[in-house]
């Protein structure tokens, strides 16, 4: 049993459970920072450990290309090589295959593209996705499915669909050969529900999905274009095809009033670029309340608009913060918040410093954090 | 005293020294990383200080422009603002407004100057200067000199290093009015020697200096497109008219084996920007042999020459650290070396990823400290 739920809330589908991988459990509902080519953009890992992450994401078309999964393999895996000791989720390298790598073409075999760095010419199948997230190492590994356009036609979507299955099965034949060899070095795998916004299509993927069983199941395709409103439709149609007793996670998503949504829906994982990305921007979230007075859960049961902001965003570099000797939040216990103001860190921002975008980004990642900490704690 | 010398080689001129400022003692020979605008670069203070550095170096110039020292004075100080409590050496300015700004014009009441910023019209004045320096609450102070252009006529040179006395006299004038109140947060203040390569110019230059009187005396224009065996001699030329019992700082070296060699003709401070600028390009710094037979004082006592490098210089970025799971140095008790190996900090800098910067910067000021380190320990 990979994954095991510790509580139910009775006033909306939010679960607390907890996922066991080879390099420890992690508490769900959990939020992964992205370590894109090995790092959280400008952070290292034994100071993402400090923050209070439990599990990352690596990028397996960025690792892949660059150093190599091959190369990493040799090194003794992505955990060893960036020095974390903690859990790695992979993805399957699709998604960016959609939207970085140039000339794509999608056939029964795979995904052929050219590197975005080179130029060169790759093919992606589903076996090729799987050996490279087991040469990482990776805790919990992807299928590979086709990311589709949005928006695209309905038989597009259909086909996509149809395919992402395929693949999933041929990805679930490969993983298990060398899977079961590892003992208790196993990987999970986790299937990816496709079906754009098509609520039958979402069903039937699902379906397929789950008959051909996964220790986990994803949404996918809903961090691309669509609104907040048809995503959640989206989660809200499939959630119900998807097994009780295995974790759901929500790809790329998301803000973080999205995030208490779809938890309160019944989502166990996420991940996104946005905590970090903005903080590069001087962009920073910040609790309107303590710790002691915050429970979103309580606030947004199932269904209740998202509307009313538990947070604020600051921005950093405005005019105002020249003069504040504040912490970005004093009752935040992140590294930045402890030790420099808005003043400061404003300053750096404004002198092009390159301290400012790490010390954004601690702030930023503990926010996230710390808002799954208080979900948790809030069931 | 400001000063004291605890020990003297007996087969050099280097000597061990401590220098007592309001934020607590420096041993001496020492090196000042530099915190141009309030951060070394990529660095926070806190790692700063586990990196082992005891002393940085503020720079004027910047921190006038940007964020404004009267800033900076309001929100408690250059200590407060960038949190670190150790002291700080600041420089007058007068460097970069000849290297950096546009526009120069040198007069008797000083250099007027436009940003390099915003164009905005500026003139630093020596007490101008002064001022600024005491708004940011500098724990060593420098006097403004003229940094002449290299190469420059005689003439230059001798109007140049007479204005940078008269300047200096100014100087002192001013930062007694102020510091004689201040009681226990005096500062100190340092006079700099110019004179270009003129043997007599700079000991005139050195003469004047003294006669006014200061806590210590720098040695300026010698980082100025001038070879290390010029700027040895100006070094020799020099010491003999400084005060035995004062601090002496050759002002923006060096290389290596350029602080061994003075630290050797009795030199006791430094600064530079050599350990983070190679660090940001990816040239590392590496001990050739463990700390125990380290010695660079019984290698080179003065007039050695330094050809013979106890260093070597590492091109991380090198195809051939590709597969190296070795740290950049076994030996190495920095933080890059105790977590990362070759291989990771060389992906790190081949795919543009900001924590290649930090960790090679933590690597390189580790480096160099622990040089310093060395030296003291080897009088």
């Amino acid at each position: 049993m990979s994954f095991k739920i510790i509580k139910k809330s009775k006033r909306s589908s939010v679960r607390l459970g907890e996922i066991k991988t080879k390099h420890g459990i992690i508490k769900t509902p959990c939020f992964m920072p992205i370590a894109t080519c090995g790092s959280v953009k400008s952070l290292d890992s034994i100071e993402m450990k400090k923050i209070g992450a439990r599990i990352i994401l690596g990028n397996t078309y960025h690792l892949y290309l660059r150093p190599s999964d091959k190369l990493i393999k040799k090194l003794g895996g992505l955990h060893r090589f960036m020095n974390w000791s903690g859990p790695i989720l992979t993805d399957s390298g699709g998604y960016q295959v959609f939207s970085l790598a140039k000339m794509r073409k999608i056939s029964e075999e795979g995904a052929e593209f050219k590197s975005h760095i080179d130029g060169s010419s790759h093919l992606l199948t589903p076996e090729k996705s799987i050996e490279i997230q087991q040469n990482l190492g990776s805790d919990i590994i992807m299928v590979l499915d086709e990311c589709a356009p949005y928006p695209a036609s309905k038989k597009y979507i259909k086909e996509s669909l149809e395919l992402t299955t395929r693949w999933a099965e041929r990805c679930k034949i490969y993983f298990d050969k060398k899977n079961k060899a590892l003992g208790k070095n196993k990987s999970l795998l986790f299937g990816i529900v496709q079906g754009g916004i098509y609520k039958n299509f979402r069903e039937e993927s699902a379906k397929q999905l789950v008959k051909i069983g996964f220790n986990g199941y994803a949404i996918g395709g809903v961090s691309v274009g669509e609104s907040s409103k048809k995503m959640f439709q989206v989660v809200d149609w499939t959630i119900p095809f998807l097994p009780e007793d295995k974790p759901r996670y929500l790809m790329g998503v998301g803000k973080p009033e999205e995030i208490v949504d779809a938890v309160s829906r019944g989502i166990d994982m996420f991940d996104c670029v946005i905590p970090t990305r903005n903080a590069r921007h001087g962009t920073i979230y910040k609790f309107k309340s303590k710790s002691e007075n915050f429970s979103p859960c309580r606030n947004l049961p199932k269904g209740t608009p998202t509307s009313s902001r538990f947070y604020e965003i600051i921005h950093i570099t405005n005019e105002k913060f020249k003069n504040d000797k504040k912490p970005i939040d004093k009752n935040c216990g992140c590294f930045t918040c402890q030790n420099y103001s808005r003043a400061y860190l404003r300053h750096l921002f404004v002198s092009g410093e390159l301290l400012a975008l790490r010390l954004a980004s601690i702030h930023n990642i503990y926010f996230y954090l710390e808002m799954m900490k208080r979900i948790r704690k809030s069931v």
